[in-house]
């Protein structure tokens, strides 16, 4: 379908074309899409002339060292950039790109050769926790299988404010955090020591970016406005310190186990490219109980979109490291969906703002190889979670590399979002 | 001291010079101090000649419409201009302002003719509960005397990311939020029903900019770094919707129920200001138990910063506000000093930037009327607070006002803020 060559499995088919910001030997950050083994800077495709009737100014827009105008535009203006796009790059299209080597030359950059940015200067950032099997799961853990769901679960997405500054793009080492640590589980009376975090885990997520023209504070969004307002998703991985959380997080929320990084994919894919992967969520309906007006849902549904964890560990008498995949998992075990959560966000006044991370919240299936944290995968350290070298994990050690994979399978192509891949670095490497 | 007039409760007096940010029919959003009853323009200054020594490049630091730039300077930087403008407005110091009526029109400006605007991009907000006495009214109220304070409360500053997007400055009106109430307060599992929060109150609180050069994500600052990264101070409304709050926060914390508006005073006021009321904190010392290390502060203080909330409220026949002082408290009743919060903040490894703002949490003093919050003034709602023309509240009332004052008295002069102040607008009213 594309005059670009590549393969089935790419993630960044012509059915893709996602956004992200790149800069190159010879240019400083700009925006770009992705297609086969090419990011494409949208900048110089403008200086061309190729974007001459998209409604604003191209060249200006796409020049800026983050995505943050292009998402303020309204969602019209997303999708003629990418109409144009797939014209400019399908086989029997438009001949203005394939045609002026020159151009082509100068627009399409090797993906190994360019070093990706953080898409957009992410004004706040929050998470959430709307996969019911992951809330059952650590409930269970925690308060026993009576009380695993809290009462207000199932008629809210709960959620809480994370540290925008502290999101990072996928290859970004994290060291393992410090801070205070219960000195005795059953006790907490006696107080916390300092020290570096035992328990380091992942959190297998997707986030969206927020867009479009948003209401000021005071006004809530509607369930109805609320698919115009996403601009697109990435996969998420929120790093999380459990003792560290364990600790702190009565009665405010997680703190410090959240804020030393999270860390996302560098290409943020669509909705109109996640369309034809609608699919029912794994709860199928929102019934016992309904959800209250403001939240409900004409058309309930999710993404199948793919997930699996990969660790890379270090391993004996070699420097290459050893690959476990140690889940799998998928969007549609999702019980509140993207829209949801960004109408509940907004419904006390809150405003959202062009270039705002929603997170998911860790994404669990119902089956034990589907969890999507260690904290699950090893049921708290009760077991070990095997790798492929024979040796085993309770939770995250140093020099571990967590990659989170997610795709979508289409007939003969799939979408996908790039690596999102962090490396465990000792307690103080960083200082 | 100073040629400028101003008596001896102005909030402004030349020992003060605080910083913000403000925009006249003239001319856009700039940086600006404060003297007496005027604002005056950093930028006009710097264009004039008067700040040739700062060693940065004043005039475009201070043309910015928020104070970022300047807040990224070194501590160093910040005093440099403090001391340059307290030579400029001496009685007996330096003519080149005063002695040119000119540029003494063109910069000073009278404050009611200004429109003052947010001082910095905020980047990040985090909020803090570090009075021991509103945790421990809280800690009885919910969950009784024996167990009022959390285990953890006295070896950490609890906090919580907040909303950023939402912090707005004094004057701007907030609708009444709408959202999820419990149905029964005794029975949760009864669930929620939609609408406007019926238990809507204030929380006097300080918050404190960030400033300075900050590590990089991954290194935590020390407790000896801490102070020269406090840009300085501002009278702070954390706005609460209580029954929201209620049904909402378990298990990670308060979100619709802040995130709809944070007010803050417009006038940046810096610790060398404060310093001449360092004062014991009303804990007097850390001992009981000892922080650990990274927390442990060796000249453990606060500042003698006295505050006040006053309700105007409408009053029958009569189209202006009845005023009651409902509280008195002070700045010494935290537990946990802006240093320790700062410190606490980053131990994981979270990268603290120039702008961000951190709230001190409700400050409370230990008798009745020095609570920070109606939700401890009338003990959730069990009796109710008289107001000066008969009338009573338990919370807040469409129409009322909420205004925050703060000061600390010198030997004859005042350290103010301006006013942190905002109207209660009915639930709908901004839609
Ligand atoms: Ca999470
Ligand atoms: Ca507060
Ligand atoms: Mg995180
Ligand atoms: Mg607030
Ligand atoms: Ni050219």
């Amino acid at each position: 379908r594309s005059w670009v060559e590549y393969d089935a499995k790419c993630d960044f088919p012509i059915e893709n074309l996602p956004f992200g910001v790149f800069s190159c030997a010879k240019r400083g950050p700009r925006c770009a899409t992705a297609i086969g083994p090419y990011a494409v800077d949208l900048a110089v495709l403008s200086e061309h002339g190729a974007f001459k009737d998209l409604g604003f100014d191209a060249t200006k827009t796409f020049g800026q060292p983050t995505l943050n105008a292009f998402m303020a535009l309204p969602r019209s203006a997303w999708r003629a950039t990418r109409a144009r796009l797939a014209e400019l790059f399908a086989a029997d299209g438009d001949d203005a790109l394939r045609g002026r080597a020159t151009l082509r030359d100068a627009a399409l950059r090797p993906l190994e050769e360019v070093k990706m940015h953080l898409p957009a200067k992410i004004g706040d950032y929050t998470d959430f926790y709307s996969s019911r099997e992951h809330a059952t799961n650590v409930g269970i853990m925690f308060r026993g299988k009576d009380n695993a769901l809290q009462p207000n679960w199932l008629h809210l997405p709960v959620g809480y404010h994370g540290r925008a500054s502290s999101v990072v793009l996928s290859g970004t080492p994290l060291a393992r955090p410090r801070g205070q640590l219960q000195k005795s589980r059953e006790d907490p009376w006696q107080g916390s020591v300092y020290g570096p975090c035992k328990l380091l885990d992942f959190e297998l997520e997707i986030g969206f970016f927020v867009g479009g023209q948003l209401p000021p504070l005071g006004r809530p969004l509607s369930i109805q406005e609320a698919e115009e307002h996403i601009f697109g998703y990435v996969l998420m991985n929120d790093w999380s310190a459990r003792d560290i959380q364990a600790w702190e997080y009565v009665p405010l929320g997680p703190f410090g186990a959240k804020n030393f990084g999270t860390t996302i994919s560098p290409w943020i894919v669509s909705p109109d490219a996640l369309e034809p992967f609608v699919c029912s969520t794994s709860a199928e309906k929102q019934t016992d109980p309904e959800p209250l007006p403001y939240l409900k849902e004409e058309n309930y549904s999710s993404y199948d979109i793919k997930l699996a964890v990969d660790l890379h560990t270090p391993s004996q008498g070699s420097s290459e490291k050893v690959v476990t995949t140690i889940t799998e998992s998928n969007f549609r075990h999702m019980y509140w969906t993207p829209r949801q959560q960004l109408v509940h966000h907004s419904v006390t006044g809150c405003n959202m703002q062009p270039g705002d991370l929603l997170g998911s919240g860790t994404i669990s299936g119902t089956e034990q190889r589907s969890f999507g944290s260690m904290l699950e995968l090893s049921w708290r350290g009760a077991h070990e979670i095997p790798l492929s070298d024979g040796q085993a994990r309770k939770f995250l050690q140093d020099g571990d590399v967590c990659n989170i994979r997610g795709y979508c399978q289409g007939d003969g192509y799939q979408i996908g979002f790039g690596d999102c891949s962090g490396e465990v670095l000792p307690a103080g490497a960083l200082d």
